[in-house]
């Protein structure tokens, strides 16, 4: 499971002591070859976490040998010191991984903004997170980026010989512009690092870019895809790209499905608008409307919140045209009352929202999260 | 006070019926002359409820005798209609006013999307509001205008010889395009409708533009603008646009006061911007930062959550440059780590954040709310 499924990785999972609370805090994930071609996509914040900064770096080269991971700490805002910071991880995980180069350690780390990373703790851990690399350590990565994540997240989905594996952390801070959160995902398809930036920049679109917790972009959303090509085997584009897609998907909705204080997993689908770009537009507007998310959490099936959320967009309509249904009921016809609101039936943790916006025949899907009191106190009582 | 305030106007406030708690929810303000001037500023939500396309196509005319305006219902997504039940609205008000034309009726409508008035109870209840206009009208003409506020708000600014005052009603649905809310100004100096348009536009844009309590625009945003002449005196340009901003910023100000489960109030100050709208967009993002919203109501100086705001911005900064004050403590300086956190003391109703751009030497304020489990609870809990 998780980032070792596939062929040719190893990969640890370690408490290094960044956590107060002595939980696992320190990942560590290695491709083994024999290729090492890589691909990344990184926040569209304009304030970028320094291993942001770095990554966006090792990436150019199109090659990763090895990803250190840590949560505890975003060594976001954290000026050239957080740099240094950086930049030591890099080299130390370089000199204890022997051959490698620390132009092709990847970095990336989360938790709280504006805090330098206690490197006492986590030059050690590095040392001792190579010593427990596992082809096995899939899942015990994946634990150690949690930060309020109740669970952690992996994904797998095979191909004919080959494979694409990969873990994921967030929950919160959860409205990627480009990409979300700390994602490693790995192949074992012997691919070059353009066929993977395609492949992983076609699947964030309509994977992690459609989903949208809180409306708050990170400023350490990292995801990176690293072929070791240990399969020996060269899919087709197609079959690639959509299991890399699948891999993604199933990360984001486990990402939607644990965010915080959460109680409703919302798919709002925008369809029969006039270009794509609308109905994201849309759909967006839809997910971020506090009053909205907080009706859903109230299972009221407020459907005025919807269109109030669409006038607010530039996209093509006419707001008599407009029709909206909630789990299916259409309780809003032409821009005005449809059928019975009674009907709407909105027990369940998922809820679906469609907005007919009758301009085109383009759609989108946006997943997103209700507002609910428990989002209030995880996200006032404590940093994070 | 209120509306009643300047000379030449007549008010009052009824119980009509339209809700069903028997609280007062019909308001009628007369512009007893000899002028009767006007000038609006609507919602620019694209969804417009139907008494602002009504009052919008009244406000060309550039003369307005009476408003009619209702809580306990928005008439918005209503279709054709809703738009018929606002025409008769303003039919009736002209009716009951003897020698007054439907077209001179301005009509404004709040509450629960997606519901027709019940007619049966407003136009009798106009008939009644008519019977009790008083010139001492206005305190009962802004309670009638309340939903979800707790108080009622008025504002009044004395020139020489002349007056401006106004009510206004919002709670919730706060983040006005191009006004906010129901409001009513009038004034008794002797002004035309193209003056009166222009303060009103002028003032508007600083003070009921720049609150932004839960980032949701709403349907039915209506501010306008009466003059009687009724004192005979047409005061310089600049000074009556300035008591109008006064009591524009007066009326914002108790809005954000007053604003649904908030437990502060959010002073954001953007300063060196390159340019206003920078300032403006800046100051917006942080305001919707539901995060920082959540960290300001725990009392917990979190900039790193001001910083990853102001990342999603396209204003013109260096986020190695960015400082930012809490309560004027500089916690964040050169985009990291400044003045110890501890020392910002966050007791009082009113937090101030200050967000410096070190990009040029525009500036702007924009007012906000923090995110409560109070919101939650009044949002979520039943229709609003």
């Amino acid at each position: 499971m998780s980032v070792t499924a596939a062929k040719g990785f190893s990969a640890a999972g370690i408490a290094a002591g960044i956590k107060e609370n002595g939980n696992p805090d320190l990942a560590l994930v290695v491709n083994n070859g024999p290729r090492r071609a890589a691909a990344g996509v990184f926040t569209s914040n304009r304030v970028k976490a320094a291993p942001v900064l770095w990554s966006e770096q090792v990436l150019r080269g199109g090659e990763v040998t090895a990803v250190v991971l840590n949560s505890g700490g975003a060594n976001a805002c954290t000026g050239p010191k957080g740099f240094q910071d950086t930049h030591a991880t890099a080299e130390k995980a370089a000199e204890v991984l022997a051959g490698h180069s620390a132009g092709e350690v990847a970095v990336a780390s989360t938790g709280l903004i504006g805090l330098l990373l206690p490197m006492d703790k986590l030059l050690p851990g590095i040392e001792h997170a190579a010593a427990e690399l596992s082809p096995h350590g899939g899942e015990k990565a994946a634990i150690a980026i949690k930060t309020t994540d109740s669970v952690h997240k992996t994904a797998v989905v095979d191909g004919e010989g080959w494979t694409v594996g990969g873990m994921a952390k967030g929950a919160g801070m959860l409205a990627p512009g480009l990409a979300t959160m700390l994602v490693v995902l790995t192949t074992d398809a012997d691919l070059e690092a353009a066929t993977l930036d395609k492949a992983l920049r076609d699947a964030t679109r309509l994977t992690f870019d459609r989903i949208d917790s809180d409306g708050c972009m990170s400023t350490n959303d990292t995801v990176l895809l690293l072929a070791s090509g240990a399969a020996g085997i060269t899919p087709r584009y197609e079959e690639f790209a959509e299991a890399v897609r699948k891999v993604c998907d199933d990360l984001a909705r486990q990402l939607i499905g644990d965010a915080e204080g959460a109680s409703k997993d919302i798919r709002i689908e925008v369809i029969n608008a006039a270009t794509e770009d609308d109905a994201v537009e849309v759909g967006r507007s839809i997910a971020r409307n506090n009053l909205l998310k907080c009706a859903i959490h109230g299972e009221d099936p407020n459907w005025g919140r919807v269109l109030s959320a669409i006038g607010t967009t530039k996209a093509a309509f006419e707001p008599d045209r407009l029709n909206v249904a909630i789990n299916d009921v259409w309780v809003c016809k032409n821009g005005g009352v449809g059928e019975d609101r009674e009907l709407v039936d909105m027990r369940y943790r998922e809820v679906k929202i469609t907005a007919d916006l009758a301009a085109g025949s383009e759609s989108a899907v946006i997943w997103a999260n209700d507002l609910t009191a428990d989002y209030v106190h995880e996200n006032s009582a404590y940093s994070s």
